[in-house]
Parts: structure tokens; C-alpha cells; sequence
């Protein structure tokens, strides 16, 4: 077999860089749990008729079929899910008389897309996704609790004691404004002004204004439109600069009331590295939201779009009897990692879990340096022995090359202890001795100044 | 939609059920950091040449297809991988230059095979794989290393005080040992005979032996292929039974030495619940094994066949300049679990990471009780707000059906916490009170007696 080439679109990562993830996703996963979501998987595969029920969404789906089969078999029907919200739903429908409701879950898999794997997209990424579910209905206090636990999240992300990530802005706005502000203002096609108004992120807001007058608009409403757009603040202030623009309907004041509530509930968590905005252009037009709408940006990292975004939907699931309204919000993980780690922006400070490399003086004494080391891992401790007797200076380098910051060896005094950061070597007792908290576990180093393009796998 | 029917051997688990789930992987993740072995993830696909390159394994393999592409496309040549050792294989291929070796890694990932989903056999479920790989050459001490890291997380397993599953049988066995055995007798086809000797799982021995006799063999060859097979011992005393077969040849001292070394480098590990055998029988005929072959029985399910195999590869990958010898095994976490999850002898005590459920008095409290739920949760305590605010009894059942164990109501004279179990109520501090660290978590109950089907849902 020739050396194999890496597979465009399907990042893998270095031990190293794998090591910055897992610390990422368990920080995630344990704010989601200190929150009540509980953790679910689904299949990766949905019938493709579940795949293709919002048929514009122009997902690229990957279709399977069995290798021994033929077309047409019975697997044909099936695709690997390119999201995590369609699988939920049907989880939801499927085992609604075993789940207690209002339901909360969090779940962390990968997803599916074939497309082109250019501008930082991916045709297989982690995502990870909280939810909360409600039957019949589901107040608005949800999509308050759903931003604060992203907020929550994203701080633990930025937090330097931990990963040591950019800020993060957390943008919001509400459907139920934008179409009462459109309908007030007499407008005709919401989503095509919905639409058209989403184009704001890459085009000038006078070329968007000409477009909405094409679409139809006068040119009063276009401009009313753009004012609206422009509207973004960090509190519920949002609320007066609306009203001076002068429209009102019943669902413009819905709206408003929902996204003031949410920016007051949320306020607690801002801090000087994630904020949140009522941003009033957002509008995800192309989704099925009906209600709150997130979007996030990555501080310095503008270019890599929405790493989170989600919203409300009235109608998450239904069997036809019963209404499931949700509402949720999905953290692309790869697209915000797999960037930052290419570019060597984060890394970890070893490849390998080890704290202690165990010393081997021959290869008669090996079980001794086993018994050595079992004694530290009864302690938590993560240590592997020397894969063989070389000179002990060999084998301090080996542990250098790993980044494991210790060598234990056996001498005739007793057990020693070196730090080959330091050069600091004791006698210590492996049955009670353990390296400082801080050495147990690989840490997230933050390169915030250059950026060399190290590790560069992708 | 209409409620939605489960995928045949797409196996899902409910909130609780996945509880039992994580902590069973996150023990193993646990024990393999400890012993040095760093965590990586491959991506799902493969190219079709790849997974087919051991053709006569007859993995069914699914093979992807863009919706959007004509057959033939590009991507009509990726299939999903069956199993984590073809991935593994590539992935040290391509990052060979980027690797320290001998590169320990642990790789916790689902596969997919089109079988049909009947016996126990899933099209998708999740495997845990250790392997160690070398350049050139693997020393066999390696062979042990592996057997030792998984005996210890497979103590954890049925540790009562962790998990509490029944107890584990570790098979062992070795190529060269058979194959210099059955050269040394003088029998030509090594692997027709091994391929029959694997078949004493199911058929009768007096059988087995008139296969050989019918495939070529001798009667009294075939009652020597037999006797050796029949050998089983807890320590190397396997090693005197062979000899005294009479049979000689270096290949077979060979395996012995290996076998003998690696059954007593595992002696500390062994206990009451989890055991190492010498077992002869055990060839693994279908596979690529060269010397060290592990099977793995769970005590009173040996139904579920080998739910833990693996073995050495002098040829793990190569490059055809250089050449990577491997050892490892594979737990197969859902042929594992999902049964005993299903037949209801593992359950969790609650479906949800809430320790505290927050009570609500009103609407208008809510923001006090997301404060008071924040104050514990600074304190790693998991927690809930009442999603409406019911009379005291209702919430105090909410919690209940969810088995969270502690309610934390405001009142007049300040926070009280109540243990709905014991019924007590106390005032407590919520900036430092915790619930006692046994509750913080969900925990595993295992049924020993009889098996209640409750929570099926395959």
C-alpha cells in the first residue's frame, strides 16, 4: 500500500490536536449536564424520505447501499443525517411515551454534507447541539434558558484558566419582530425580503436596498427595512429604537417582548469576552424558525461565519395528533476548531496522556518498573514504561519528544523522580506521590501571536 | 408524520439507558489514559479499495453515493468503515512522519456493516479499540502491555463499586504455538485446520475431529489438533501439558515462550471476577492474526460470543518500504452493553444530570431561581429550574419521575433543600452547599436477579 493522502473534506487530527477537542467537548458536556440536559446519540442513518422532507434546503445527502445488494434493495431508502435536529425530532416522535417533557438533551456527533469541501466547509464535521422540547407547547422562558447555557458554555470556552478561546458574540434576534415589522410596514413576501435582508453579512446595504425594490418593495418600505437591519444593541434598548421607526402590529410587539425578556435574562452572563447583541439582521431565512434566532461570531475569526447558530420552531415534530415545539441551538465544533488548529492557534502541551514516563534500567527489571507503574495509576496518575532499556539519557529524550514532563527511575537509593523541564529530581514514594494538578492532564497552550502553520494536516 | 418505527439493528438507547452508556466509555477512556494511550478519532469513510483489500472477509460493506451525482462520481468510490483497525491502519501510513512510536492510541467510534441485523449482530454500533504499533519491529513485551490495559479496564467494569458487571473471561492463545504445533505434527494446511479447530464453539469435539479426518488430516493428527486444543489453564502450566503431547518444532517454542511471558506478566492483574486463560482452542481462523489471538467471555451471557477480541499483526500497515507491526483489541462496547441494557439488568437511577430540581413559586421568581440554580452550579452541582410553577406537590413528582433526588425551594426563613427519598427538608446555603458526591452523578443498577424487559426499545 502507497501512502495514502489525506481526503478533502475529512479533517482528521493529530494526537496532539485531538487531545484540544476531547477538552473542549467534555468542557461542553459537562456545562450541559450542570444545566439538566442529558446526553442522547441517534443512528447516523434516516430513511432518505425523513432526509428530504424540507426538500429545499439543498443538503447534499450521502445515500448508502449495501455493497451485496442491489438497487433498489431495501437499504436504499437510507442516508447519513446532516444534521442533528431531524434525527432528534424523529427520536422525539418515536419515543415520546418514554421521555418526560418539557426535554431537555444535548447531543455531540457527527454530520454528514457532500458538499464542496472549500471555504471552510467540511463533509464530515462534529457538531453539538442542545435542545429543549416541549409537548403542545413550550413557553418562551426556554429560549431564554437555551442562550444562557450556550453563554455559559462559550465563557468556559474563552475562560484562560481553561481553553483560552477568542470572545464570542452571541447575536439574537426574533422572527415573530422581523415579519410583524415587514407586515406593519404592509410587505407582501416575508421570505423574499427575509431573504434578501440576510445578504447584508456580504453585501453593501445600499446594493440589498436596490434589490429589495426589485423584489417589489417601494422604496420607503426597502428603507425602512435597512433601518430595522441596522438596529443592533447589547441590552433590551433595541425596543425604543423599533418603536421610533414607527410600524406596529400585534406580532412586531410579541417579538419585541420575547427578545427584550431574553436579552434581560441573558444579561447576568455577558461578560468582557462573550457578549450578546439584539442584532436585527439576523434572520436565518432560509431555515424554519419562527420565533428567537441565534447566530455567533468568533472574535478575529469574522471569516468563519456563524460557529453556533439555532432558534425556535413551533413545529420541531409532529405525529399529526401532537405538536412538538422546540427550540435549540448547534455548535459547529469543527468549523470552529479544525481552523484554529491547522493554523497552530491552539495546541496541547504533549501527544500523549502520559504524566510519567517509568524509566527501565533492562529488560529483566521490567515487571518491577510495571509494579512501579500500576502503583501510580492506582493514584490517577498516567504513566507509561519505557518501551526499552536505552541509556537514560535516551529515554529522557524520548519523554521530551511526547512532552511528558516526568521520568520516574529506580535507583539504589529508592525511586527518584526528575522534572525534565527543571532538571529537579527527587526521591519520591510511587505509592503516594503525584505530580502537581496542573501536570496530570495535557493542557491547551493559546499561540495568540503569530500563527505558524505547524501540525498543518488538512 | 406518523410516528416513526426503530431500524432494525440500529440500536438507540433511551436518556438513561445512554447514561449507563457514557459512564461504561468514560471509564475505559479513564484506563487507557492511565496507561499511556492517546486518543484519536479516523474519519467514517474509507476508500472502496481499502476496506475491500481483505477481500474474502466478507464484510458487508455500505458504500456512499452523493444524492446529487451521477454513479461514478467521485465519491462513488468511499464505503464506511467496518471496523477501526483498516482506519487505523491508514492513519499511521499517512502520519508516520508526524508520529512518535511505538504510538499507543485508544479509539472509541462506531462502525457499520449491511449484515443482517439478527444473533445479536448491529449495522451500527460502537467499538473500543486499543492497539500498539511499532516501526520495524514490536517487541512482544507489547503483547502483554495490551492484555494488562484491557484486564484492568475490564475490572473497572465489573468492579461493583463502579459498574458491577458480571465478571470477565479473557482467552488467550497464540499462532505460533498452533501453527508450529500443527507443522510439527506434520500437517499441511495450517489454516483449513485452524478454520475447523475454531468450529469446537459450537460442534461437538468427536465432530470437529471427523472434519479434520474428512479435510485431509490423520486420525491420530487429528486427535493430537484435539488434545491440544483441549488444553485450558489459569497460569503457564499450559506449557508442561503440551509438551507432554510430544510434539516439537521452533515455531511452537517459540509461541509458548510468547504465550507463557504474557500469562504471567497478566497474573496481578487477574481476581475472583475477571480471569486470564490459556485457552488452545481459541485460533480466530478468519483472521490475520501472527501470534498473541484474545477472545473475551462475559460470565452468564458466553451467548453474546466474544464480546472483546484482538490480536498481534506483524503487519499491522505497510508502505512497502517500512513496515508497522501492531498489537490490539477491541471491545465491542454495544454487543456488550445494548442486550444488557435491553433485558434491563443495567439501568440508570435517573434519566436526567439533575441532581436539584430548583423549585419556582412564580413567574415573576424565575430570575431568583436561575440565580439560585447558578449559584450551585458554580459548585458542580447539576441542576434544573421547575419548568412551571405548580403547586410544591406536583414539582416535588416532577422531580421524582425524573429520579432527581434533591428539591431546593425559597422560603420565608431562606433556601431549604429537600431529599425526596428520605423526605427530610433543611435550610442550606446554596453558595456552598453540595448534595453528598454519590448523588452528584447517575448512578448504574445492576439487576441480578430476574430480567424485567422495561425500557426495551430494540
Amino acid at each position: 500500500m502507497a501512502k495514502p493522502t489525506p481526503l478533502s473534506g475529512f479533517p482528521e487530527l493529530l494526537p496532539a490536536q485531538r487531545s484540544v477537542e476531547t477538552i473542549v467537548l467534555s468542557t461542553l458536556a459537562k456545562v450541559f449536564e450542570l444545566h439538566g440536559f442529558a446526553n442522547i446519540e441517534t443512528r447516523a442513518v434516516e430513511p432518505m424520505d425523513q432526509l428530504l422532507r424540507k426538500g429545499d434546503t439543498s443538503k447534499e445527502v450521502y445515500v448508502l447501499r449495501r455493497l451485496q445488494e442491489e438497487d433498489g434493495g431495501k437499504d436504499a431508502g437510507l442516508g447519513l443525517h446532516f444534521d442533528l435536529t431531524v434525527p432528534f425530532a424523529r427520536y422525539v416522535l418515536e419515543n415520546a411515551g418514554k421521555l418526560e417533557f418539557p426535554f431537555r438533551r444535548y447531543q455531540i456527533q457527527k454530520v454528514w454534507r457532500g458538499e464542496r469541501p472549500q471555504d471552510g466547509r467540511y463533509r464530515e464535521f462534529t457538531q453539538a447541539d442542545i435542545d429543549v422540547v416541549g409537548v403542545g407547547e413550550l413557553p418562551v422562558h426556554h429560549d431564554v434558558e437555551i442562550a444562557r447555557v450556550m453563554l455559559d458554555g462559550l465563557s468556559r470556552l474563552a475562560d484562560p484558566a481553561l481553553i483560552g478561546l477568542p470572545g464570542f458574540r452571541l447575536q439574537v434576534n426574533n422572527r415573530k419582530l422581523i415579519q410583524g415589522f415587514y407586515t406593519g410596514l404592509g410587505i407582501a413576501d416575508l421570505d423574499e425580503t427575509m431573504r434578501l435582508i440576510d445578504k447584508l453579512d456580504k453585501l453593501p446595504p445600499a446594493t440589498v436596498g436596490e434589490q429589495l425594490v426589485a423584489s417589489g418593495l417601494r422604496a420607503e418600505q426597502a428603507e425602512s427595512c435597512l433601518a430595522l437591519a441596522r438596529i443592533c444593541t447589547p441590552d433590551d434598548s433595541f425596543e425604543e429604537q423599533v418603536r421610533a421607526l414607527g410600524v406596529s402590529h400585534p406580532l412586531l410587539d410579541e417579538g419585541l417582548a420575547e427578545l427584550a425578556d431574553l436579552m434581560r435574562g441573558c444579561a447576568p452572563l455577558v461578560s468582557a469576552t462573550v457578549r450578546i447583541e439584539a442584532d436585527l439582521k439576523i434572520a436565518r431565512g432560509l431555515d424554519y424558525y419562527t420565533g428567537t434566532v441565534f447566530e455567533t461570531r468568533l472574535d478575529g475569526f469574522e471569516s468563519l461565519g456563524s460557529i453556533c447558530s439555532g432558534g425556535r420552531y413551533d413545529a420541531l415534530a409532529s405525529d399529526g395528533r401532537t405538536t412538538y415545539p422546540g427550540v435549540g441551538i448547534s455548535l459547529g465544533v469543527s468549523r470552529l476548531l479544525v481552523p484554529l488548529l491547522n493554523k497552530g492557534v491552539l495546541t496541547a502541551d504533549r501527544s500523549v496522556p502520559s504524566a510519567v514516563l517509568v524509566a527501565l534500567t533492562d529488560e529483566e527489571s521490567r515487571s518491577a518498573s510495571d509494579r512501579l507503574a500500576d502503583q501510580l495509576r492506582a493514584n490517577d496518575v498516567p504513566c507509561e514504561v519505557a518501551a526499552s532499556p536505552q541509556k537514560f539519557g535516551k529515554q529522557i529524550r524520548y519523554a521530551e519528544r511526547r512532552g511528558i514532563p516526568y521520568v520516574l527511575f529506580a535507583t539504589d537509593d529508592g525511586p527518584q523522580v526528575k522534572d525534565i523541564r527543571s532538571g529537579e529530581q527527587v526521591g519520591v514514594d510511587p505509592l503516594t506521590w503525584t505530580p502537581p494538578a496542573a501536570d496530570l492532564k495535557p493542557s491547551i497552550r493559546v499561540s495568540t501571536g503569530s500563527t505558524p502553520e505547524r501540525e498543518k494536516n488538512q
